[in-house]
């Protein structure tokens, strides 16, 4: 399995029983997620800024309005971080101290580029629509010129990053078992409902299987961990 | 109804109908979202890290280790960015470009300081505790000194700050709703899955009532916007 090679600054000081290293769950949680916040700093002032992100091998791509500060920011070579988080649940101890939450997050470091040409913007913005509901790209407008010009695109090399993961029940001090304080879990997870037609659709048009598929692909996470 | 004064950093410069500067807002996305992204730079290079908060009054309330890096930084006078972002669903527009995602979200721009004083820092982890669950601290082994100074607790005050939103369909060129491509929103929302009792609690022990509620609490939440 690929592992990343930690360095200085995303070794992970404290608790590294929950780090990983491992692409292979750096990109479960990068492809679970929709949405990341991404970092960055403009005149000694971070910002975090929400965003949808997709991963393609091994490049996170954001995207977003050419005329954003953010990502106009983002792209002139200056460093960005980008995390990700899922949460899995709510953790009840017996302690108040050892209360917690069940997550799965990542965080890269590194210098993000524009993404120029042509058929590489095209190609994330397929990847972006796709990851939104898969097989969608077929059921769309594609993009014009003018909108794909509008659009600035991103890419973030996944080199120097590292996940971390939360899992299982409290890990309460041995004395506050004898307690009698319930603990335990309550699990989290991102649901769908059914999907709303748009009123502007034709009356009597039906939900393609499609979009049916993506609802139900919510449901079929366990996310209890 | 209170609105905070916008500054050149959090005068919203797209999309401005999306913004909002209302405490009302703001608090209500603050107090439903758990985990926020905290941003700091050291050394020029941005930071983001996901952690529990809590609001109170017109303060946001983050803790964590006292061997924390990111808390250690983020105390020392630094400018920080806490974000907060909740996902309401999934829209699906007839055009790929329109293509996006329902969200609320609130960006806190200040100076983090840390809370020293022993009844304010234990009121902030009680207030922490009663936000995984109300009713909570009742029923848990109340923090020891030694515990007390293993955390670090910051504040920072929610002055500079400001509240996005998205809601509704997909806004579509109108040209194309003449196209039959289906539109319309997949719901999303943050669900819970029934309590998993600690293995090592006693046989025989029953879920409180305030651990059912708190599942429960979740699914009450429409988030269908």
């Amino acid at each position: 399995m690929e592992e990343l090679r930690p360095t200085q600054r995303t070794r992970l000081k404290r608790l590294p029983k929950r780090g990983s290293y491992e692409r292979e769950t750096i990109d479960s949680i990068l492809d679970e997620a929709l949405v990341c916040h991404v970092g960055f700093a403009y005149w000694d002032q971070p910002y975090v800024i929400p965003t949808l992100h997709v991963r393609d091998g091994d490049r996170l791509y954001v995207h977003g309005s050419a005329a954003s500060r953010m990502l106009n920011t983002a792209a002139s070579e200056l460093p960005v971080c980008v995390t990700v988080t899922l949460i899995d649940g709510l953790v009840l101890a017996r302690s108040a101290f050892h209360h917690s939450v069940n997550y799965r997050s990542v965080v890269i470091l590194g210098n993000a580029a524009r993404v120029d040409d042509r058929e590489a913007k095209l190609g994330v913005l397929r990847a972006l629509v796709e990851k939104i509901a898969p097989g969608r790209w077929a059921h769309t407008r594609t993009p014009t010129d003018k909108e794909l010009a509008a659009t600035m695109v991103l890419q973030l090399p996944i080199e120097e990053a590292s996940a971390k993961v939360r899992t299982g029940h409290a890990m309460d001090d041995e004395d506050d078992y004898a307690l009698l304080h319930w603990a335990g879990i309550i699990p989290l997870r991102l649901a769908a409902g059914a999907p709303i037609i748009d009123p502007r659709m034709p009356s009597g048009a039906t939900t393609p299987e499609h979009v049916l598929a993506r609802a139900e692909s919510f449901t079929m996470k366990s996310g209890h961990r």
